[in-house]
């Protein structure tokens, strides 16, 4: 069973919290197939490039690539039917942007709630929904939360990301505990500025660290310390 | 920059625990390019099949796809130098045989020390590095070690798997503590049957799921339990 060669494209969901929901990045198609609806940066893979180089390559097109945080391989997306005419393979990845990054964007592109999408092209929506799962999924055992979030944040602001990227409710009190217990967060040292309702000023955090790591490995399963090795928990 | 088309094509780094060292499936090309080498199964994407039925078909070609007891996706290999003439994209995927699984062999393929390799073809030895290393990540985080164990196992056989797959020392005593009382093994009541040495029968243990979920995600972070709803901790 030999294969007629087809395209291969990479696609990119991108994902932020925006006014307090979990957003994705789409630009409005201006041309059949599908013309209107809402699709993820991303195009063909060129002859000179690995996915990752395109995917990077492509979606500068559409945004700062600068203000990504964060950019992983979600899958391959090869139903061959999941688009009219020539068949075409997607490597799909999972982008994050932190809720404080504003970059600017094409007129044909907006940020849309996850949870509330437009009329989307071809299997877009499916792959917004799976990059949506990978970001619930690694919030619960890494600590993907610095891609979501600013440098700085106090415990009710990063509550509220929290909040918004699961789509259900989280006790401010406990995720400080479990971040903290876990040396995902430290304090800066510093206050926020007082809100208008005034009260104490609220303790300022950051996370320890901002690329992706397991933050609960299992201790008895990590390798010999060594040094100048690869640290604990960092993922491969 | 638009690209020719290329072909896409699967493959599978099917590994498993035997005779104590973790090892890959590979086969002995016969012809050219690299005539000789060994290689992973795996092959072209044909026109009727996504990459996931596509690889399950290819296995199915050497080894008996019943005896795999985990197949996920890896990632995208898409250098453009990763083989030679017409480009080939390729998805890879990790495999999981259970220790006292016996699949049947064609001639031309053989289970291979993943840490000592024969002369491997094109960018095969780096898609057996990444199977590797995803499953030493995720032993760390997840309940996978139910791939890699026969149904029943003392811990002290289980030890000895978890010292072949991650390649380093591990206490039998750390290893039944950390993984009972995250509620991964279940006593099944049973003993086996005393070694050659004589002395106390050992405990026979299970694993309380045998598909993959995460076994600590963070309890404050698990969306409210909801009757009929998917279990905590199981991966999207």
């Amino acid at each position: 069973m030999s294969a007629p060669p087809a395209l291969h494209e990479v696609l990119a969901a991108v994902l932020g919290i925006r006014d307090g929901r979990l957003r994705v990045l789409l630009w409005q198609r201006a041309l059949d197939p599908d013309a209107g609806r809402w699709a993820l940066p991303g195009g063909t893979l060129g002859p000179e490039e690995d996915v990752e180089s395109s995917v990077r390559r492509q979606l500068a097109e559409k945004v700062d690539v600068r203000e990504v945080a964060h950019v992983e391989q979600l899958s391959v997306f090869s139903d061959p039917a999941r688009s009219p005419g020539k068949r075409r393979i997607a490597t799909a990845f999972l982008g994050l942007v932190p809720s404080d990054a504003d970059p600017a964007l094409p007129e044909d592109t907006a940020w849309h709630e996850v949870d509330d999408l437009p009329p989307t092209a071809f299997d877009h929506a499916a792959i917004v929904g799976s990059a949506r799962d990978r970001l619930r999924a690694k919030l619960s055992y890494t600590n993907l939360g610095f891609a979501l979030a600013p440098a700085e944040f106090t415990i009710s602001a990063l509550r509220e990301l929290y909040v918004a990227a699961l789509g259900h409710a989280v006790s401010a009190t406990n995720l400080q505990r479990v971040l903290t217990r876990r040396d995902l967060l430290v304090p800066t040292g510093e206050t926020a500025a007082p809100g208008r309702a005034g009260g104490r000023p609220a303790a300022l955090f950051r996370f320890t660290d901002r690329s992706l790591r397991v933050t609960d490995a299992f201790a008895v399963l990590r390798p010999p310390a060594r040094p100048g090795g690869p640290r604990d928990g960092v993922l491969p």
